[in-house]
């Protein structure tokens, strides 16, 4: 039978500002990335957002950002690979405080924003990434874009990893994401959207944007809860899913 | 054998800005607190800071402050129970991970500043740490000023307790510091203050500065690394109390 | 003829964190108060910000807060009589930037949150407040709540001062704000809210919750844009007054 | 007569932390560039480096950079060029505060680290620096290094400009600075840098690493306060300096 995760990035608010339909989104996924207070979240948010994945009984797994937080961690940054090794440990273990409180287990680690992409492409950094995860706790999956740097390195560290694919997205024909600002990045057919993610679950396959089918590893697909219309559409991506024999289950149910 | 532990704050240099001169004083310590990057330190500091002390072979504990890097967490701060708690979790976890990283466990858990201060009084912040500290570890040490209600509450919540005196510090009748801002606050003359610290942990007692003994418990002596005067002055406390027969150990070899 | 003005924060998001209905609310108000970085604002919301008054054809006004971004500057921090200043004048200067830019003239400044709260009773605060405001600029207007320690300060120091009255909250007999953990301390009966503005304005007078009759000056009138029945709200007080031959225009109008 | 401004960055402290022997420096260089809050200082520094510029009697300018105060702005970031405008106007706009408090007026802005060294080479945030400063104040002089895409981004929009040279780094053929990482990009003969300062000055001229005579226009000079040998060589420079006849003023004294 055909297992993937559907996560989603959680407990981005901040304070007294407002982000996200956390409670919402979480009713339909399996697997919750919750900020560290880097490039979002604090520590009254992460306490309130792990309450919400438990109550869900959704996994967790730590979302650490650059410390940008006017930025929204979405700007790239040069910090050195040493830098962002203890980036990375700093903010899982202050999510590991709030889960070790409530006796649960952190299941996975995504970094967030440019912290994820430029560790897509940058085989330094990703390492980095890789290592930090493994000192703290060597148990722990990191989450990475199929066909990156990222899940290569957490492979060579011996890490158990997942590959992150995106319905939304449109990919390159070596497997790596086609960058926003060129023309059919971005699916907006939320039917095609769909049916290219459950060929992705189910063949291993995914078309290019210049036609020829490439393998791609689906082991957690990422959505969104930023507004009713992207969770309405979490939902249809989970019942279709269902639908088609495909069971939605945290990704530490099935990656050894 | 008498026995009572070192303490002092160490790793509160932050980015670029250098404070302390934590390798040398942690040459002379049994208990570091290390500062979790609320009111000073950072994930590069902290992995340093971890460093030196395994090196020097002295316990860690994490040294939480309140969110004010600008007011270095001396300013106080009307937070909340909930909130205070939460920021204990966070800074515990987020050193945890550098000590977890190295196969070392924390010992204890010093707030800072005026987080020590105003839980040293203010019975229901005292409470907030104390069940902080506890959900997160209840084998974390609760390092509190004498007589206070910050050691009260780690008492009533279960955890295990270190009494901290202060060598340079006047008491009141009842126990509690006499405040900086009265005269006599501060004892200058530092064989005094080592007569004293004699004392508190030989009988526990301490003459108060209005004359009567009063009981005093001293677990722990709070020394200072700031500069080259009181890195000397820890290291003739040291030595005296060897000399006196009074064993240097990190708190956590007999507070059990 | 009556005048008034109509002030309410606005500018409070932060990064990609949106917060108060800006745009609405300021199509009714006549002196917008606006933030500067610390307890909310950033560089970016401050030009927008900054677009939005002159769009609206309203008054700008500084909002300085405590530099407590997590706590929305509502919390209360114990800062010095220098700290204050200088927290000013590093806000007011930050907004002058935006406005200055743009040709126009800062109106007013009035402190935000615990700022504002603390100021309104400890004369020191107050005094600190008023003379940053003095020295940077002292044609600014200072906005302070009625019969409160800030706008004694302003006085004092020789700048012009703004009496600000709220419409939903009840005053002690001896002129100051009824604490809002007290019962009935915020009034939830809309139409007494206006006819309690309409006469502060008209007669100067305001009924106390211990039932007498006290004098207050309604200089400006502090209103809400956080949700649409808040806009809808300052939308009935602009109406009711104006039909009540009371025009709305800012301060700095009125105030010589 | 040949002038020239000695430059040098102070103000760099921030809440509890020292950083750089300010009072020193400040006596031996005609311009400072104050650091304004976001990779460095604090309302209270800025203050009080206002206090000692007025004192030495040297001319003041912003020195603004990213919003990183962990990496002391030294690390790259991608911020777009309306970030970057508003990140000047909002820095230039605070450090105003404090010299309009004191009656005196900014004379120049000068970017810092990244933000310095990206502006070299990147037309688009060039010209966006530029531009912030011209809405803000056109009478300000931009300073940046000489022969860059800053100075002349700073000639087109129409500010006055300052180009700036070091005495202890290599030039390119093409007049743009050896980068940091090869060899022979630092010189750290001090005889040598102070004949290639008084060339650069007297001819306008300097030898590039690769043998040839480039064209460089110094009008103001770069040094450090760092440590008290960076501060000795600033002395030694100045007397050298003086003793070839040429007049040590600040910039806004012959730039027009």
């Amino acid at each position: 039978m055909y297992k993937v995760d559907l996560n989603s990035d959680i407990g981005e608010s901040f304070g007294d500002y407002k982000m996200g339909l956390d409670e919402n989104v979480a009713k339909h996924i399996s697997s919750a990335n919750i900020a560290c207070g880097f490039h979002a979240g604090d520590p009254m948010v992460m306490e309130k957002t792990v309450e919400i994945a438990l109550r869900e009984n959704i996994a967790i797994g730590a979302h650490p950002g650059y410390p940008d937080l006017m930025g929204f961690g979405r700007r790239e940054m040069k910090v050195s690979a040493k830098e962002a090794k203890n980036y990375i440990k700093y903010q899982i273990g202050a999510l590991w405080a709030f889960t070790e409180s409530r006796g649960v287990k952190l299941q996975h680690v995504k970094t967030h924003g440019a912290f994820y992409n430029m560790a897509a492409k940058d085989a330094v950094l990703a390492k980095a990434i890789a290592e930090a995860i493994y000192e703290v706790d060597k148990n722990l999956i990191l989450v990475g874009l199929a066909n990156s740097e990222l899940t290569k390195a957490g492979n060579e560290v011996g890490l158990k990893v997942a590959n992150e694919v995106f319905a939304d997205r449109a990919y390159n024909s070596d497997g790596t994401l086609v960058s926003r600002n060129k023309e059919g990045a971005v699916i907006h057919d939320k039917g095609m959207a769909i049916a290219r993610v459950l060929r992705m679950v189910k063949e291993g396959k995914v078309e290019s944007i210049t036609g020829e089918d490439i393998d791609i590893q689906a082991d957690t697909i990422c959505v969104h809860g930023d507004n009713p219309q992207a969770v309405e559409f979490v939902e249809e991506i989970r019942k279709t899913l269902e639908k088609e024999g495909i069971e939605i289950v945290p990704m530490g149910d099935f990656i050894k």
